[in-house]
């Protein structure tokens, strides 16, 4: 079988999510380097594959994939019965896996990009943070981290009491809300998401794909 | 076997392709209405079901779901063999449509709900239109639906050349583009893009779901 080649850079969030989902499933890959800030992204060779001109895409054979959240379903299903599964072990698991990869898709990645973007991005490119952004998107996360709190209070993880796409979903924009962003108060502060961090951020797959990356 | 309750109103977008979603699969299911304006979501006893407070959410026996397009993936694949397939008939269809709804719901969603909110919720609330936004939101569309220009001139539909989830979630938005905010240009201005959205809004169980609807 030929090796998954994954199109994209170990400093970009996504990549990484479905780096470490790789590690879970225990699938060898290949890691094509498309770096942004060298334009990659631009190449007609690249957008020939991904219109959209993010990272990551990956290749599996003939099938070519970019939406990374996709890729992560598309890897969960494949490598069903090795590694970690990702979608739990019923119909029902599944269907709440996929109902908190929703909520973070839909309403935990904007507001936590956002802050990512005031206080990194923006001053990159020689801006000045807003605060006000930062500090609404703030209120925002923290709105949907005391839901996370009910739910993490009568489950050990997101979907349930297993380890799912939906936690490993949260794993990258979180930890550079905690670590670059500062903002490590949204998640110690509520017992229950901090325990849930401190475990999901535990595992040795997410150990490797940081310890490698800038 | 129970019958699938859908606690949501036959006016709300999400629950609109929830319920077309259904028809698709042909399986039974009553609708309890949970009105956002007569504050319906937030009974307590709704709150318990669903935390954030917005339609729809559906019981199937001991399962509560919310979180629509979840709901979506867990009807296509509880159902799967009955009705139309709407995930394909292979793992590699499966990952296009999964790779297609993503670009559904982070690309396609926000710049079109925006659009309808400024066009229609803000002006219901006693607001003003900020046309900035609805231009700006508009030229966002525009550029998305360019790249489904260019997909559909290569398949009948977005993951293929079978009608999938990934269309099905455009639905309810692009009705309300086309009719209550007058972006039909959005749509009829791309050749195959104006071909795919006849296609698909003409789809029996989509009309059935409007003309029910305000």
């Amino acid at each position: 079988m030929a090796t998954i080649k994954v199109l994209g850079y170990s400093g970009s969030i996504t990549t990484r999510t479905v780096l470490c989902c790789l590690k879970e499933k225990q699938v060898d890959y290949e890691l094509v380097v498309v770096d942004p800030a060298a334009g990659d992204h631009l190449q007609p060779r690249y957008l020939a594959l991904n219109p959209f001109a993010v990272v990551p895409t990956i290749q599996d054979g003939d099938l070519t994939l970019f939406e990374s959240r996709g890729i992560l379903k598309y890897l969960a299903k494949k490598y069903k019965g090795q590694g970690t599964e990702l979608y739990g072990n019923s119909l029902s698991e599944e269907a709440l896996v996929e109902q908190w990869c929703e909520v973070e898709g839909q309403s935990y990645n904007s507001p936590a990009l956002a802050i990512l973007s005031q206080i990194v991005f923006v001053p990159k490119k020689g801006g000045t943070t807003d605060e006000a952004v930062v500090e609404l998107n703030v209120e925002k996360v923290g709105k949907l981290l005391d839901i996370y709190e009910e739910r993490l209070s009568k489950s050990k993880y997101l979907a349930g009491d297993f380890f799912s796409l939906a936690d490993l979903q949260h794993l990258a924009t979180t930890h550079y809300l905690v670590t670059v962003c500062g903002k490590g108060d949204l998640i110690s502060s509520r017992k229950h998401v901090k325990a849930w961090w401190k475990d999901i951020s535990s595992r040795p797959t997410w150990k490797k794909v940081t310890e490698k990356a800038p």
